[in-house]
């Protein structure tokens, strides 16, 4: 087992490098490895594991507080992951770690996070990867979060996480004296709240907002959605390879061709 | 059974609705069903299953050879997907297809693909869903991949779905005689070719373009990827589930908390 000094970590997120939550988990990775930032230098919400490919990327210093702070780059999270890996960084990370999001990542929003899309990318790329989430839109208290993200982080560094799997945390907004402990979950398949406002501009032109936050109506037990509901840390591992195995003898059965 | 007569389509695509793709299979779905098209204004490709919540969206019209084709919207194929549903159907479709796209969808392209998002998306909101794609970047011959989709759709509604699968499906380019048939795939794993071109702008300021097509070293047999290499026609059953089951039994023995 290597010691936890040789942990090399690139952190990125979907808030944007001058968001709290990847300051405050910055802070906290630092004290576990090395760790460098390579994040968008705008805010990427709900761009699922979207890639820029018709126009070029920028890459610019990014400071905090003064000092240097990490590469802020025109794009995605799953921009920053690629980009960081094949040009940017000069020796390769021993862990990928995307967060701390802003909101929760939990059921169906995971297919849209930018946060989750940045542990994706990891994956795909062959590094363990970390997706880290605050269960909440309301507070900006990462401390906790980042320390679970740290635990988290050493524990895959640790036990190692097999080809395609990678983790996606989501810890709740209270105290820590109010959070019950860890699960281990899936990704909820609660259905979503959702519809569109229908509205008109200035010039009497119909224009569509998407409205309610992806809210669910009811956990199943054993996801990722009812163990933040429960006052749990849920820690779903996931896989990016999405073939529905177990259909497939089915499938064969079809007379298709 | 229903009558085909009755299968409603919700039709969608991420190269836009002005694309070649589109309008042959709208042309080739109209014979088995009643087409409603929805599809993004402008090429969306690479946008991963992105949904546009800082913006609103609009909603045109659009016409194709003198004649209503359908709707554009300005957003993602999971936006166009998402509105229709919403919004602008009257009735409910018993089928969600989303292409034809221009080239393949496979191996890892799946993850960034809007064509597959427009299906993810059809089977989040409950829908039996299809993604079409053709195998090839460079011609765009389209008639015998939207003949095949048709066959695939009449499957999917004689045979069913089950509640989070959809089918994606990938046709060689090559002249139908020379087709070897159908294969039932899996996604492949193999890893992409892919670097990023440093260059510099005219104001001597840096910038990267990814480059490299989304290539493919081998095809892992049974997958999506050598499918297509080996001149099949693949269809592969994908899940919104990204859960990786398989890891909890493991994720549970660690230490974590």
């Amino acid at each position: 087992m290597k010691t936890e000094r040789q942990l090399r970590i690139l952190l990125t997120n979907d808030d944007g490098i001058y968001a709290e939550g990847i300051y405050t988990l910055e802070k906290a990775l630092s004290r576990i490895g090395e760790v460098t930032v390579v994040a968008p230098e705008a805010e990427q919400s709900a761009v699922g594991h979207a890639i820029t490919m018709a126009s070029p990327l920028r890459v610019k210093k990014a400071y905090r507080r003064g000092k240097f702070f990490g590469y802020a780059v025109t794009g995605t999270p799953a921009d920053c992951v690629k980009i960081a890996i094949r040009s940017l960084l000069k020796r390769k990370p021993g862990l990928i770690v995307s967060g701390i999001n802003h909101g929760p990542n939990t059921g169906f929003s995971v297919l849209y996070s930018g946060t989750v899309s940045g542990a994706t990318e990891g994956a795909i790329l062959g590094f363990p990867s970390i997706a880290v989430s605050l269960g909440s839109f309301k507070n900006q208290k990462f401390t906790y979060a980042a320390a679970v993200a740290c635990r988290v982080a050493k524990a895959v560094f640790r036990y190692g996480l097999p080809q395609g799997t990678f983790l996606n945390v989501n810890v709740p907004d209270l105290p820590p004296s109010r959070i019950k402990g860890l699960r281990v979950t899936t990704q909820g398949k609660t259905p979503i709240i959702e519809s569109f406002d229908k509205r008109k501009d200035p010039r009497s032109r119909t224009y569509y907002w998407l409205t309610g936050e992806v809210l669910d109506l009811e956990g199943e037990k054993k996801s990722d959605i009812d163990a933040l509901k429960q006052g749990y840390i849920s820690v779903t591992p996931l896989h990016y390879d999405l073939t529905d195995t177990g259909f497939i003898p089915q499938l064969k059965n079809w007379k298709l061709f």
